[in-house]
């Protein structure tokens, strides 16, 4: 698997493939991260690569021919050309899955300024998005979509943490404590500490099932409505 | 404004404070980014801020003594204490809009491994999810969460661009075109280069409405699993 950032902050990039499981990961040669600056493709003088608006607008658009001449630069017969914005489809663990199980190389665009010239449509395979919200570039979007790619490629983290998860199959995980037994008065429940698997086992599933209401709950627009949200 | 981030990976958090619009709002004094490293508040070994997990599970769960410690060496009365989660409640444009005018001081738990000790909960104001997706660390969503919030204080980029963008008036983007007026075939529309600043709007209009039936169309559930996804 290899996965190539086209951004123009590529220090940012940089800091990303030094942290965590993305750094161990590389080391071990699980994934391969490239970290493409977009100045180094400006077609007109150094490192420009954004301009004005035609028919007017506040703000600047990265500009069309640095963007395509960095994705051909890369580009192979198995590559899969992301690119993040607010209109993608909405970017889930379904889709990490999927991209985590069929492609060998994801190429990731991130915009910056208030977007990419419109015509990068048609050289990419897909536009993804991670949320409602607006965000000044698109390198933390990917990120994230990199970082939940990486994380169930075989070997980087323990299988068992990956079947055990936040949404898989449907439920959020039950409570999880550690040391110390009492925190200022506020301590880890008894069952956990018992001994007896089987008691431990149906506490885990109860807890993990009023944890699932409680997030249905807190998720339905009716219940933020009244919250004032 | 100030955002204080507690994680574990304060070098990736400088990267992030260094760079766009966020290092332009700390240069101009708009916002104050404060990067807390978790391993400074250790308090069994030097750095050990995880352990094991009650009643057996896989991985490790970040401490409440280390994480409670550092909220506590920054939280005011003015604070608002946030905890990334795949719990949480959706964080989407309205929750920006909602913490960058309400707020004075966030502070932003990155959790990582399997979690956070769930006695957590009673040390935040609350729990926020960037999307259903898992990631290895909260630090991503925390920056998503705060680059979200600066970018709306006043000064931080042109209020001309927040008005026009897309989730606004609820209604995505028109496409926009920078330089060539034509590349490799594929051309900027005639009438916004026309000059006739009525008939500009009039497709802007036109095309933004286009757009916006396209992304509803794209996010409708039938449609996904139409597509296989």
């Amino acid at each position: 698997m290899k996965i190539s950032f086209i951004s123009i902050f590529p220090n940012f990039i940089d800091a990303f493939k030094n942290h965590s499981i993305i750094r161990k990961s590389i080391k071990e040669g699980l994934v391969e991260i490239e970290n493409i600056n977009l100045r180094d493709f400006a077609t007109k003088k150094k490192g420009h690569v954004d301009d004005y608006i035609y028919g007017g607008g506040p703000g600047m658009l990265l500009l069309i021919e640095p963007v395509v001449n960095a994705i051909e630069s890369v580009k192979q017969e198995n590559s899969h050309v992301i690119l993040l914005g607010p209109r993608g489809k909405r970017f889930n663990q379904s889709k990490a899955i999927e991209l985590s199980t069929t492609k060998e190389h994801i190429i990731l665009i991130c915009g910056h300024y208030e977007g990419i010239d419109s015509r990068i449509k048609n050289y990419i395979d897909e536009e993804l998005s991670i949320g409602d919200f607006i965000i000044t570039g698109g390198e933390m979007a990917a990120m994230i979509v990199a970082d939940a790619i990486v994380r169930l490629i075989p070997g980087v983290i323990n299988q068992e943490s990956i079947e055990s998860e936040t949404f898989d199959k449907n439920r959020v995980e039950y409570d999880q404590y550690s040391k110390p037994l009492d925190f200022r008065g506020d301590k880890v429940p008894e069952v956990l500490t018992c001994g007896n698997h089987g008691l431990i086992r149906e506490w885990k599933k109860r807890n993990s099932i009023e944890n699932t209401l409680d997030y249905i709950y807190k998720r339905k627009p009716n219940k933020e409505a009244k919250d004032g949200n």
